[in-house]
């Protein structure tokens, strides 16, 4: 029930990603709401009833999923603790997943935060950026852990071997940054993973790192800042395309080569953002979700599940712990 | 004597603003190395010998500013200080310059840390960012200093009446953000500006926002990462138009727009950071500044010096602070 083009356009994606990926989807919402949009999708897909529904633009969403046990996304959270889900996928608001999600699957042991996580889809060097909303507030142990989450998120969704993760900072010298930033360097530095330090804001599109750790209000304005300048810039191209006949006929053969490059840029194929750190696979997609987005996310969702990411992330970390401990 | 180019490049740029412009230009610098760089340039200006040079990459260019008296940018903010130069440009570590500024010239009553502030050159609406990059940490007093000489700035430099002022969130609603954002915006709502309230990432390309107020961590991730982001675009678009044959021909009728575009957007027109909140003018210029850049920097310097904008700063940051008193 959560998005902007709820529960149509999620259904829709959902029938989609059953019919033409081959992934079985349970639908979680108020069940006439559903059973309507199941009918004009043209699907036929479970669906558990979750009557409870928190109204867009609600001023706390993590505060509404607390008092509200049966909203669709507390529901589908529950099949995954239940194991009657493999994986939960959301297009609500961001604060009443991540509030969802740790309520009903809880969090892996080790993990101080959950982090949001996303994959800037940069066409020759992907970048994994986390927090990217979740924590205002983080200590350094908290980006330790998106360290090592990020890294092995890395791994599983951009097959590298041993991603390079920086840390986001305001200089590329092990002494430049904030306090926060100056102990979680060391604490990272000694976690054993393919640290290459401290990363600049200009190093996010290039190719010099895997994963950029960072806190949830700078990894936040940084995502957002690439969106809006994206979409300022293709604003601008547009206005030099059709500036003259001559421009507009020239714009026509370079057309397909932008259309590619906004595709790939845009949300709609990155499949929204992982919540790692919690006890299952949660996504959580983009308001504006169309059911092409929708049916991105669920693909991405069923990948996380069967690469057993969660287990991984457990491991891992608790090898971490154990290094911590021993040193 | 600061900069990828000096003195070469900087001593053309001030010898092109003298004869283009015709902006008096004071040289500082190990003389025999600006002698020569001004013959070479084919001008004829005067030169104040600084003997001191900051090596390139010092890993604490603020400490080698107040171990080395003389240095160019330290003799370059003394001539402002004893009025013998209305203005002081350099293209060194922005490090250094700070300290040299607010060592020579002193901090302006009422400003608790100077800021760092850019004109961000988007064509139909530019903002103004600030801080970005000079203070790590900040207080909330010091963001509400920041937001009343970034509206001044906006007023003088861009020419708006009643800049809108936007402090940087994530989250629109009043309550979003940090702890630090959260007092910041009491005090600027208090403070009789223009305020938006919060702004998020994506409105800095955006025509919501005149001002974007943000402590220098977060506006210097923003500012980098914008660069790097217009880097990586633009090598995209150099590929789709190298594609083919038929790209390439087409491609050539919109070079002349796309050019333009980037010029707009490069840092050659933009005359530099500016330093508010010093009791001078001090414009830092990028580290690769071409004579170009410098001229536009010293153009800038000398039109910030005669709009007053100090004594400016000066009386607003006065009246600010009797009224936070009176309250």
């Amino acid at each position: 029930m959560g998005g902007d083009f709820a529960p149509l356009q999620i259904v829709a994606g959902a029938v989609r990603a059953s019919s033409e990926l081959g992934i079985e989807c349970v639908l979680c919402g108020r069940e006439a709401a559903v059973r309507e949009a199941l009918e004009r999708a043209g699907g036929d897909l479970e669906v558990v009833d979750a009557p409870d529904v928190i109204p867009m633009g609600h001023p706390d969403p993590a505060l509404a999923v607390r008092s509200m046990r049966n909203s669709s996304v507390s529901v589908a959270c529950r099949l995954v603790k239940q194991g009657r889900a493999d994986a939960a996928f959301s297009a609500g608001a961001t604060g009443a997943a991540m509030a969802a999600a740790v309520m009903h699957m809880g969090r892996v042991r080790g993990v101080g935060r959950p982090a949001v996580t996303v994959v800037l889809p940069f066409p020759e060097s992907p970048t994994v950026l986390l927090d990217a909303g979740a924590n205002v507030e983080v200590r350094p142990d908290h980006m330790l852990g998106f360290a090592v989450m990020g890294s092995l998120f890395a791994e599983v969704r951009l097959e590298i071997e041993k991603p390079r993760v920086g840390l986001l900072s305001i200089g590329e010298e092990p002494g430049k940054g904030s306090d926060l930033v100056k102990a979680a360097f060391e604490l990272i530095e000694a976690a054993g993973l393919n640290f290459v330090g401290n990363v600049e804001g200009r190093d996010i599109p290039s190719d010099r790192v895997d994963v950029v750790v960072t806190d949830g209000f700078t990894g936040n304005v940084a995502l957002k800042l690439m969106e809006g300048f994206a979409t300022f810039l293709m604003a601008e191209l547009l206005k030099i395309f059709g500036a003259t006949e001559q421009t507009r006929r020239a714009s026509q053969v370079l057309l397909p080569g932008l259309l590619e490059l906004r595709s790939a840029l845009s949300t709609e194929s990155q499949g929204g953002a992982q919540l790692l750190g919690v006890n299952g696979v949660c996504i959580i997609g983009h308001g504006a979700s169309s059911s092409q987005a929708a049916m991105s996310a669920i693909d991405i969702a069923a990948q996380t599940a069967d690469a057993g990411f969660v287990a991984r992330v457990t491991d891992r970390l608790g090898g971490t712990k154990r290094e911590m401990d021993a040193s």
